[in-house]
């Protein structure tokens, strides 16, 4: 951690709030197992129906645990009344995503009045090993006085 | 379409098949609605059980569907014996992904004996409507020779 | 082009003036071929002192062309008093780029008050054909009031 | 560093017989300042003829530094009759590159027999300070066995 403060003494709160309203969290049964101020871990269970051709956990389910990470690491530095939209972000894919479960850890590299960089990082636990399988550069952005847009 | 000649004649039956083999896609209710040589489409209901915290379809759900229409594009112009990885991709999120469906749209910009770009579109349908939300530059490989994996 | 509407009647004006600022450009020979709203043209003749290892341009100047390229296809559809910065771009290099010149063409994908998206082709020139050797997707950020920072 | 092994002994003078046969580095003045296993480090004074419209270093020769950087930090680990291309690369820009030089390390975060994905941060020095300004994500390939291409 570099020791980021955050604006906002809530910002736990927030976010745990701001996930547990992701429906597609609880669809594929991630959890929130981090918030920290510039650093967010979320852990997947292996689930069969995630998977793609070949039996590994698709890389979209892995892009999104690693993007949902980076966006609430952002989210956490941001202000109470703002919201949190990815802009972009690029991931590489380095291993087949298999074992017993996934863990994605978002960082903050720079955060920023509006645009907040981050990266992350997707690990698999397989037999007590600790496989990095993919690694991701994200783009957030901070949007406040959006109407109907909170968290 | 650039005119791609498929190296095999049944590219379209080995991409429906390996489809067919991805569970997540069963998951999300993804239907495969298009194949042609290095062109793939795939088209998805709305469902409320794939938004994030503002109610659109999660980013990660977006990138999924572009990420496997463009894995598919490539994989249609590849020999009968290779399998297709993502190397990476990189994706902008333009608009929220909301309305009636979306559709993801892969194509083949360079094919390669290795490496194969691609881009994707991804498009929202709402009130007859189709609007471009999203954005990929993807990068797939081709692999041969590794034993179990196929399609 | 998709009929872009410029919100300033003298953006090629503009665009040519902070151009002619970028000292890079001069370096390195490159020229501003073509300015329309959210489309821009920027050449360079082959030079050997911009070469890599192999004798082939620079992945690093061909990076800078098809930025430059996109950050004035985003800037030509901004408000007057605007600056552009590049927030991040991805490249893909599809092949060696030889030949007597190269073609960057920026190209706004969607514009927008703060972020607008782009991407950028990069073409060499050889022997009388047109080839496409780099392809880019480019995030470009609108700033305003910043002082000292204009074009 | 991850204490990657060689497969070459002479891994740093390959190195350095490639980056000498740069003739961009020469042309902005770039120097290899630090060779290891799967870490590369290059070092440029400012200079005025190498910046944009704001008299900042150009986002390209930004770019141009880490790419070069991450490609021989990858090439530092392949087999002595191997050649290193940049597949792609994404580069966020962090803040202005100003101050009296620019540091680039390219770092291998997983290498690979044909993809070798690697890490860059860009620091500028300026007053004693060094200050991250960019960061990248690339991917590297190594060829072998194509006429004409060595290093």
């Amino acid at each position: 951690m570099q020791g980021f403060v955050p604006q906002d003494d809530k910002y736990e709160m927030r976010v745990r709030e701001s996930f547990s309203r992701q429906k597609l969290m609880q669809t594929i049964g991630a959890a929130l197992t981090k918030v920290m101020p510039g650093e967010v871990e979320i852990t997947l269970e292996f689930r069969d129906d995630l998977t793609q051709q070949h039996g590994f956990i698709h890389a979209g389910i892995a892009a999104t645990l690693a993007d949902t990470a980076c966006g609430y690491a952002a989210y956490s530095l941001m202000a109470p009344d703002a919201a949190v939209l990815t802009v972009e972000y690029k991931i590489n894919l380095l291993s087949p995503a298999t074992g017993e479960s996934l863990i994605a850890l978002g960082k903050v590299t720079r955060p920023g009045r509006t645009i907040t960089v981050c990266s992350g990082d997707l690990f698999a636990l397989k037999d007590g090993d600790k496989k990095l399988v993919a690694t991701m550069l994200a783009t957030m952005m901070s949007i406040r006085d959006r109407e109907g847009l909170v968290g």
